[in-house]
C-alpha cells in the first residue's frame, strides 16, 4: 500500500470522525478543519515535513532557505483554503553538522516568514538526530463554514491557476538564476486565497505542491470529476514538462462556475485559465486532448506524501 | 547555545507574541494556548518528536509500541494543562526497513491510543526518509482561562506527584518485565489533570517527561521559586536515581496551597506529597536537604529538548 492514496485511504477508514466531533473536515484536503465551540471562526490545521536529502540538501540550501521553505509549505496550505495564518509549531531534529549559527539562521528565516504572514511561533519541539528534519504545523482561520475545499469542482466549471509554472523544477535542475531563487523563495498565495474565498467565491481550490498533473488529479478525485487542460503559462526557461509535472510551485489551482468574473491579476499575481472541469468520477486528466499521466503519482517513489 | 534553555530563551525573544494575538501563551509551557474568537474554550497545542535511535530502537520497540508512546507523549502535555484531547496531526518519515505491516501496526496503535483519549486523527504528512521519525501534534481544550500552567507555584505551596517513579528508566535499562511494560505503555494522566483543574484547582502542573530533577527545575524557573523534596515513591525495583533522574514517566507534578485537600488517589492513581515550594528565583532544588543536580539538564547532551 505504498502509494499516497492507498495509505491515506486506509487511514481515513481508520480515523473515523465521530458524530458530534468538532473536526468538520479530517484527512483528505490541504488542511483539517476544527470548529471551536461557540466561535464565529473555523480553524485550519496543516503540517508539513521538510527533510534533509529528501526535500533539500545542505550543500545547496542555506539555513535561511530551509527555514523559509519549511514555513512556506504549510502557509501555502492555509492559503489554499482561503485562511489567515494565526500561529505555528515547529519541530526540529538537529544533526551534528548543524551548528548554532545554522540553527539561529534557520529560526530567524522561519520566524520572519511566519511573521510576514501574520503567524506567531507558539511552540514546538527540539531534538538531536542523525539528519536534519523539520515539521511545521500552521493554524489558520476562516469565517465559519467558509473554507475553500478541494471537493466543490463541478462539470462545466472553469479551471484557473496563479503564476507561471515550472520555475521551481527548473531551479532544482539548474541550481542557478531566477529559477533557483524561485525554488528557494516560494510565495504562499495568502492574499489570492482570501480573495478567492471572500470575493470570487471559488468552487474549489488547492495548492500546487507536487505538480499540476498530480495535484489536479487529487482535486478531481475529491470532487468526483475529470478535467481537460491546455498548456499552462510557463516560467521563463521552463519546459512544458516542468510546467505540467514539476512540484514545489506553491501556486493555487482553483475552479469557478462559468459566468464568474475572474480578474487577470489578483493581489499582483497573474491568473490564467488552464482548462475546464468535465464529468467523470475517475479523475481522468487530458492535456490538449491527450491523456495526461500523473507522473509523480506513486508518490512514495519520489519524495513526499501529504496525508491530505 | 546548545542547552534547551539557551535555545528556547533565544526563540522566545524572537517569537514575540504581538498584542491582540489570540495566542495567550507561547513557548515555555507544556502546551501553547490559543483563544478562538468568541469561544468559551481555550485550545491547547503541543507537538512531540519521537525518533529512531534517539527515543526508541526498532530492535526493541514494536510498531505498536512506537505508535502508542509517540501519541502518549503529546497526550501527556494536554493532561498536564487539564485539557480534553480533541484531535491530532501525525507526521511520519518512513525508512525502507518499515514495511506496510509495520506502518499499519504503528497507525493502528497510535489511533487506538488517540481514540481512547477522545482525540480524532485529523491529518498529517508522510514521507520516505533515512530513519523513522514521527512528530505528533495534539490539540486539546479547556474552559477559557482555566488551563493549568507551570508558573503558578508559590512559596509554601505543597508539591505532589502522581504514580510511582523510576519504572520507565528501569525498564529501559533491563528491557524486561513490568518495568519494560511501564516504559512502553505509559498512561497519560488525563483524568487526573482534569480533576486538578476542575476540583482541586492546582496552582501549577506539568508532566514528568525528563525526570523530576529536570522537570521540577523547569516548573520552578517558570514560577520564579525553588523547591525542597524528599524521596519520591519508587516503582518496584527502581533505585532512587531512577526515581529522581529517570525520564519518560508521563506522571504529573503539581502544586497546591497548603490547606488544599488532596485525596490519596485520583482516578485510581496514587498521589504522593513530594516536597514544598520555597522562595528563591534561582530554581534551586534540594533533596533531603542536599542540592539536587538536574542531571539531564544540558538536554542536548542526552536526547530531546522540548521547546516548552
Amino acid at each position: 500500500m505504498r502509494s499516497e492514496r492507498q495509505i491515506t485511504d486506509w487511514l481515513r477508514s481508520k480515523a473515523i470522525v465521530p458524530p458530534g466531533s468538532r473536526v468538520v473536515l479530517g484527512i483528505g484536503d490541504d488542511c483539517a478543519i476544527y470548529r471551536p465551540k461557540g466561535s464565529a471562526e473555523d480553524l485550519l490545521f496543516t503540517t508539513d515535513l521538510f527533510l534533509e536529502d529528501i526535500h533539500f540538501r545542505r550543500t545547496t540550501h542555506t539555513a535561511a532557505d530551509v527555514g523559509r521553505v519549511a514555513m512556506c509549505r504549510s502557509l501555502s496550505d492555509i492559503a489554499a483554503m482561503g485562511g489567515e495564518p494565526r500561529f505555528a509549531l515547529v519541530s526540529l531534529c538537529i544533526p551534528a553538522w548543524a551548528d548554532d549559527i545554522w540553527v539561529r539562521k534557520f529560526f530567524t528565516s522561519l520566524t520572519a516568514t511566519a511573521t510576514k504572514a501574520g503567524a506567531v511561533l507558539a511552540g514546538g519541539d527540539l531534538s538531536h538526530g542523525p539528519t536534519l528534519a523539520c515539521d511545521v504545523m500552521v493554524c489558520g482561520a476562516v469565517p465559519k463554514g467558509k473554507a475553500l475545499r478541494r471537493d466543490g469542482a463541478r462539470p462545466g466549471h472553469i479551471l484557473y491557476g496563479t503564476g507561471r509554472l515550472g520555475g521551481s523544477a527548473l531551479g532544482l535542475e539548474t541550481g542557478k538564476g531566477r529559477a533557483w531563487r524561485r525554488h528557494t523563495h516560494p510565495e504562499p498565495r495568502l492574499e489570492v486565497g482570501r480573495y478567492l474565498r471572500e470575493t470570487l467565491k471559488a468552487s474549489s481550490c488547492m495548492d500546487l505542491s507536487d505538480g499540476i498533473s498530480l495535484d489536479l488529479k487529487r482535486l478531481c478525485l475529491a470532487s468526483g470529476v475529470s478535467a481537460e487542460i491546455t498548456d499552462p503559462p510557463l516560467f521563463p526557461g521552463a519546459t512544458l514538462h516542468h510546467g505540467l509535472h514539476g512540484g514545489e510551485e506553491y501556486e493555487l489551482l482553483f475552479t469557478a462556475p462559468p459566468r464568474t468574473t475572474v480578474p487577470a491579476t489578483i493581489a499582483g499575481v497573474p491568473i490564467s485559465q488552464l482548462g475546464v472541469i468535465v464529468p467523470g468520477e475517475a479523475a481522468t486528466l487530458t492535456h490538449c486532448g491527450r491523456p495526461l499521466p500523473s507522473l509523480a503519482y506513486d508518490h512514495f517513489a519520489s519524495a513526499e506524501t501529504p496525508m491530505k
